[in-house]
């Protein structure tokens, strides 16, 4: 159920009977020249939403804007400095317990959301106003991803490329994938951005040219519905677990 | 133009020519039996999205949720706390101005957020990092608004209503009009909201039972369309007024 | 009562017995070339110390200087910032709780800080601490402002003239006068503030060259007296209404 | 020249020609059986504005509550939390410079204040805004407060009682001089309040039941103005030292 | 050289001449039965310390207390709030720039402060007050860790335990170790601790009973200095690294 | 006991007997041309062990870092911003509390630290977490240290001076006692540090060249060995008066 397409009365029900809340949250942010900037809130919208639908579990409107600041040199990448997004989450969560929603799952589809979605689910958990944890939909499916891509590249690759194509195809440059791939990084063990154990980088600009990693010759519409069955039943199965699970064993255990 | 469709390399002509951006805002907060959650958002989108496709500018995304903690006892409503969302606000608005923006039309259909557009706006001005104005549909054309409704009423009225029908109506519960319209306060100035020049309440839910107050049985898809025709016009001419501007008049006067 | 004249001891009795308490707040901050820029705290004190004394409430000292960068510009304004004055008043009033005091009257004198005080005044009362209201005098006789005259302002307009003239007399320039009138706006709606919907102004001086609107010229002693006896009592009964209320009924409703 | 009676226009000589301002600070605590709680307020006030008088410094209008939490037990005790005073202090000393303002003394009269005045001050300076520094009347006169009381106190004494009778006759109760005494401590150094060189106290009702300490019988109205003018001479002093410094001798020295 | 140590005309030559320093990070927290709460604090001033004095590189003294609420439920563990540390380091970082040092490397050894240090690192780095990047000494040297353990735990195992019991051997109780790979998780893999993509867990009670993962068996004080001469030499490279750039060069590129 | 080289299973017994700990905090800042940076955190941390050692009381690791930004301009100086020192003490402090502990001395040595350390000492009792105080040694004996030194000076004198020879002697340099003496300020009254009243100066270069008061050639171990064993013993009382007293009775007193 998406909520901002009810009324309030026909949520009533819901909140009587469960407690659990679907929040997508991605990033507008430069996904080299073939993807647009929406990429990621998209990819975490659709998956958001078909998980919803297909286990009745409530679904909120999409956060759009995350935190971004390592792509800020590429036109029109958006951003909300750190502790500001982690706040605007937590601030949005925790009114959500209002209503009797006492776990989420951030719905995330952008790496550097992750830390801070972390961060909120602890504030959260530690007083126990509800309980939110962090999915990622590639994260679900580490072989599958593996397996579809030589080089799956850790941003704007051919993942994010095949979700797209199979999501919003119309949004895909399809003419601009041989671009994409050798005005990047095709290999990111080759970026060198770890010297001596240290990550030297902090902006995507440091390691990339046009912003992306791996090899986007290597997407199709096709591998993407793969990925995006396999990872929905994925989440799906998360909501279930957190169905499943009483209140108190999702808060924090006692001290030894 | 759609900043979230766009690749970074497409926005570079944007940016170098350019330097207006309109950033929609709204909530997801109930509106009676008859309006879906989703209302104020996506009005504020469709004039946001309609005026750039007009008048040449920059649309960002949606921000979906805004400061609705008045609504809070009616199921769904979804709010960030006052301070965090001024803060959120002003984050992504300021990181704008790192591509050339600088001046920005906040394209709000909540009337919730406008005090808080409006410091976030100042903040921004007053150490002149861009200019940016808050501007809501209604407001831009109040004699049309009092001709076409006896009874507009200020939140869940019919001018709502009559917006939604004309953009998506299938999210109307045409049949629940009347219920809003007689479980709701017809008439504002019979709410007794104000005791003695005080605003005694703080909540909707402390001047009505159903959240919503006018007349939405008088609302028609078709006065819905003339809405949104003068007031698009009303937001392209703000645009054109904002694009002939120089910066520096836009900036604090100097002390006298 | 004004708390800030009594002795500890002195107080028990009130504390005991009571839980109401008037807070004045003002601004310090130009009033044009005939006023004081002590005028709203001047005014602020004026009302709370009479209603204090008519109905046996409890005042407290005055906050002289409130939320005011839109005067900036005009020598001697001095304001705190929004967020901080914010907090300073919430921290004021949330200690007065430890005494007993569970409801407040803002009376206030500063339209620019009416905002920020219902912002507090939820905060407040969403975790229940005490229920604060915020009250100006204009607004609680807006009938009688009007009747009195033909061109109010809204700031440092004849009302304000004949409310110093009234209560401080020697503090008006009254050779000032015609300058106001002439060297401001007389008439608000010429003022040409609002363009297409959107307010484009942030500072008083840029609408008005001598910080001020209105006709001022229109002001006397007699209309000060009139208007302030008259907002008086409308606080007094304001004080009446919350005395009879039951502490539970000015908080929060609980969710439908 | 206070501030506060003057208009805009007239303030443009000062702000033209000088650069200091007198910003007085006190709070609203209990003072014993026998002083209102307005005592510190009061006197800081009266001390600002002689010394503005006598030497022409422009004197704003009175922070009357400071921090007083170590007073709260006692009824009628205003308080602000100490970084919220410090910020608030802060923003209004910080607007200030926007006139021309370059140097303050807060002319305080509470001792519980000082090290939030400093720290505030240190602000201030730092990022070479302004020059701020705090002054308290009997800091400023230690011989002479000590010669005229054989048990000072270091609140509530009769240094505090000599003072109000001095400036504000009928606001002592002469009558409670002896309980205010008998009931508190006369001597400070027999109060218990340091054990193995740690002050263990927090409140004053930790170390005195009545909240007063020193021997008020010994004030009178004479020895009040004697302290009082000796202290104002002393701020007359420190005006005109802090006139004839050049800025940059007010700011931080650089490295060695 | 270690600051510390020195006195103030001592370090003249060395703010003179170079601009980098180490701060050395951990933690106190829980690390089993067998390793003292100070394991990742000793190891961290172990580096830093040998570094400084084989490259003549400047070390601070260290920051004992980390982020560390994961680890709460085993006694005597002690944290910072995480926006707590984060702006503790920054502010005790930025301050070093003021005697000219514009390049830090945090030589830590606490994997729950890595995230924190990178945002403090961006924040320093975006506003181009100095370049401050994180060293873990395992991610220096992967492949040696996974040569000298067949299970190298991530908290308390082996690693760790080797290199306290060559850097503190009296502080390992290596009668312990049995127990601890036997009461706490040997194999991180069969931990559970991810559920269809999501790190279901927020605390290390979650997923061990005693706190620690690995098998500590497997430690020897002779692992223990190769690891240390191996991750020291990667560390000494690193600070050479680092001399030889232009500051410039670390700071953010410009816009594409 | 000190907590950092315990195990978590070995201090079960402290915290299920006791709720008392010693928490060392100090500076590393200037001390002149002849004692080190360290000087204060060496004090502070030498005095809580032995306490500790001495009572059996649990001694947390040493904050190393304090709040000396009035120390800058000489070479090396370290410091916190002072809300940020707070709020981090403040965090390290609730969360012993955790784990029982509900009493808590700042074994401190370092005068920039004290007001902040009372303020966090404040906050924490005012909501019942905890009761923190602040002990400075020099304060538990100052008959004894003005009776060993005819100019003890505040800052880098031969008291401190002396505790150095006698904890850490190969530290002091002893070739330049003279210089510290001799440029420095050996008579604090000589400073001139008050005008009328009022600390007009900010920074220790204010008042000093070299950043030191008072006369340390008067300085040697015997008298350090002295002043500790004394300092020590006051410590040691301390915690055994604290162990005395009801947690109730250390808590904030109820209103009159």
């Amino acid at each position: 159920m998406y909520l901002a397409d009810e009324t309030w009365p026909e949520l009533e029900d819901y909140f009587a009977d469960e407690s659990l809340a679907l929040v997508p949250l991605g990033s507008t942010e430069q996904h080299g020249p073939h993807l647009p900037l929406a990429t990621d809130h998209l990819i975490a919208e659709a998956f958001a939403r078909e998980a919803a639908d297909r286990t009745g579990t409530l679904c909120t409107p999409t956060i759009n804007v995350g935190v971004s600041p390592h792509h800020k040199q590429f036109h029109g990448t958006m951003w909300a400095d750190a502790p500001t997004f982690r706040d605007y989450v937590e601030s949005v969560t925790r009114n959500l317990a209002y209503h009797g929603i006492d776990r989420v799952v951030y719905v995330n589809a952008h790496g550097g959301n992750v830390d801070h979605l972390r961060e909120v689910g602890r504030r959260l958990r530690d007083d126990e106003t509800l309980y939110a944890i962090e999915w990622m939909w590639d994260e679900s499916i580490p072989e599958l991803v593996d397996d579809l891509f030589a080089q799956n590249g850790p941003h704007g690759g051919p993942k994010e490329t095949a979700m797209i194509q199979h999501l919003r195809p119309e949004l895909v440059r399809e003419d601009r994938l041989d671009d994409a791939r050798d005005g990047g990084v095709s290999d990111v063990n080759a970026a060198g951005t770890v010297k001596h154990g240290s990550r030297t980088f902090y902006d995507a600009i440091d390691n990339t040219e046009n912003g992306v990693l791996g090899d986007q010759t290597d997407a199709t519409a096709a591998k993407g519905e793969e990925l995006f069955d396999a990872a929905v039943d994925q989440l799906c199965q998360l909501c279930g677990w957190l169905d499943a699970q009483a209140f108190e064993d999702l808060m924090p255990k006692s001290h030894v």
